[in-house]
């Protein structure tokens, strides 16, 4: 049954799966997901980070540059079709093969249309044990954007972004409705219970405060499952603009999770908190410096 | 008793108290709060927002600019001398006289040697039903600053100013080790007890997030009791670099929250997740524009 609806709300659709070794059975998967939040109302469904491959940055591995391709590509071509055939916006985050030697971690904004409306090169790029991206992905040079789309203004921010309160503020000056935030965070092994619990907490808290302080939806996809020594922990979530979390996924299990979300609340958030109104856009200087000592 | 202490610790001290329409009395009560939590192991002492009178910003009045001060002036004063009794660092929030016509909301920081270490005047200000702060304050005009004095870095920051995580950043990236805010957020009547958590949870929310994402630590004293029509929710809490909350007073008592906090954990936590050395400070210059569009 598709969610239920005000006169002024889109629905968005979160993808959150487990992945295997076959790239293909993983793109099936994804297609599915969409096909089944469109079934049941979404218009803007986003995909988890990587989602046609398992995390391959656990290791440092000049074969697995293989699993990068173009974009427009394969992918695009297939998540393009489904696109349009269900009449839904995706963001569909890439390994994406620019030249030789230059590669991405990329969201892709796929039209209704089914056409690229626009692309997203993640440009804060971790390297921490088991998450060696700086080996992988080229930072990206394409800025922080808003894309127009046929269902509403979509950002698209990637994972390690999401820690970055530049990143979320910027993409939300470019007019942003949603700031979507396809991720693969997960504990790792041996961590004790009391940590676990810390890390995901800080993710969330953070996540929720970009919401409240540029009146956004945060939609975050997380991945989930155990993968090599990385258990991702899901609980892919929508926060309101208000920073409330209005839909959470589980920790251990594949989901598809549909939400509406009243676009009212945007207006009526930044009137009541008009923090971007006072903003000392005078006095912002220094945040171009690495460390002002 | 003293709190217990590790040995790269510092200790800070929350006042978070009522009221009354007595200077004379608030400011007692405020020497007082530093004197006991000093005995109890404070080294750092921060008091709440305005300390020294009611919150009368709930109406614009002409009369109530006679409640300001210079700076250095009675208040800093008698704040210094017990600071330097103490031998205590103080935060103290003041209505700040500068000249005819040019009021401050100034976080003034006062060394343990009783001598003013550095102020910071207020720069983002609010106007809200019963906060019409824009008529009372102008806006600062020093910045964001990280003031060196004898038990730690400390920065500033005033209420409005927890909303912005620019503000939070600039200050961090001045080599602060604490972030203090004086604040007086309360609820208004009538409001639904549903909206009244929504708000106080973005308001902890989004200052957990600036510990998170500046690995410091945050300690936010509240007001607390019923003034005019607005009823303050206490609530001072201190949080980890890590954005865990590791104290908080309770929503309808006076409290003086005495908190050990660890400044290994500084350095801890930006070495587990680096974001300072990720910045894209090559990409933030949008974000001295108002809006992007």
């Amino acid at each position: 049954m598709p969610a239920k609806k005000n006169g002024n709300s889109t629905t968005v659709g979160l993808v959150q799966m487990t992945c295997d070794q076959k790239p293909e059975s993983n793109l099936k998967k994804a297609i599915d997901g969409i096909s089944d939040a469109a079934k049941r109302g979404a218009k803007i469904v986003c995909l988890q980070e990587l989602f046609r491959s398992q995390y391959f940055c656990q290791t440092e591995d000049i074969e697995l540059f293989k699993l990068a391709e173009t974009i427009p590509g394969p992918s695009t071509d297939a998540v393009g079709k489904i696109a349009k055939q269900k009449k839904v916006v995706v963001i569909a985050s890439l390994f994406e093969k620019r030249a030789a030697g230059v590669y991405h971690n990329t969201a892709v904004i796929i039209d209704a249309t089914g056409k690229v409306a626009g692309k997203y090169r993640k440009m804060h790029i971790p390297d921490d044990p088991l998450y060696y991206e700086k080996f992988y992905f080229t930072p990206g040079d394409l800025g922080f954007q808003t894309h127009v789309t046929t269902h509403g203004k979509v950002g698209a921010l990637v994972c390690w972004d999401q820690w970055f309160p530049e990143a979320a503020r910027l993409t939300a000056l470019q007019g942003a409705q949603f700031l979507f935030y396809p991720t693969a965070i997960g504990w790792l092994p041996d961590e004790e219970q009391s940590m676990n619990e810390a890390q995901h907490s800080a993710w969330e808290t953070i996540q929720r405060a970009h919401a409240i302080a540029n009146g956004v939806y945060v939609a975050v996809v997380n991945r989930v499952g155990k993968e090599g020594k990385l258990t991702f922990w899901g609980q892919s979530f929508v926060a309101d603009p208000f920073g409330r979390i209005i839909a959470r996924a589980s920790a251990d299990r594949e989901e598809v999770l549909v939400v509406d979300c009243d676009l009212s609340k945007i207006d009526e958030t930044r009137q009541n908190w008009p923090f971007l109104r006072d903003r000392r856009i005078d006095a912002y200087d220094g945040l171009r410096l690495r460390y002002g000592e």
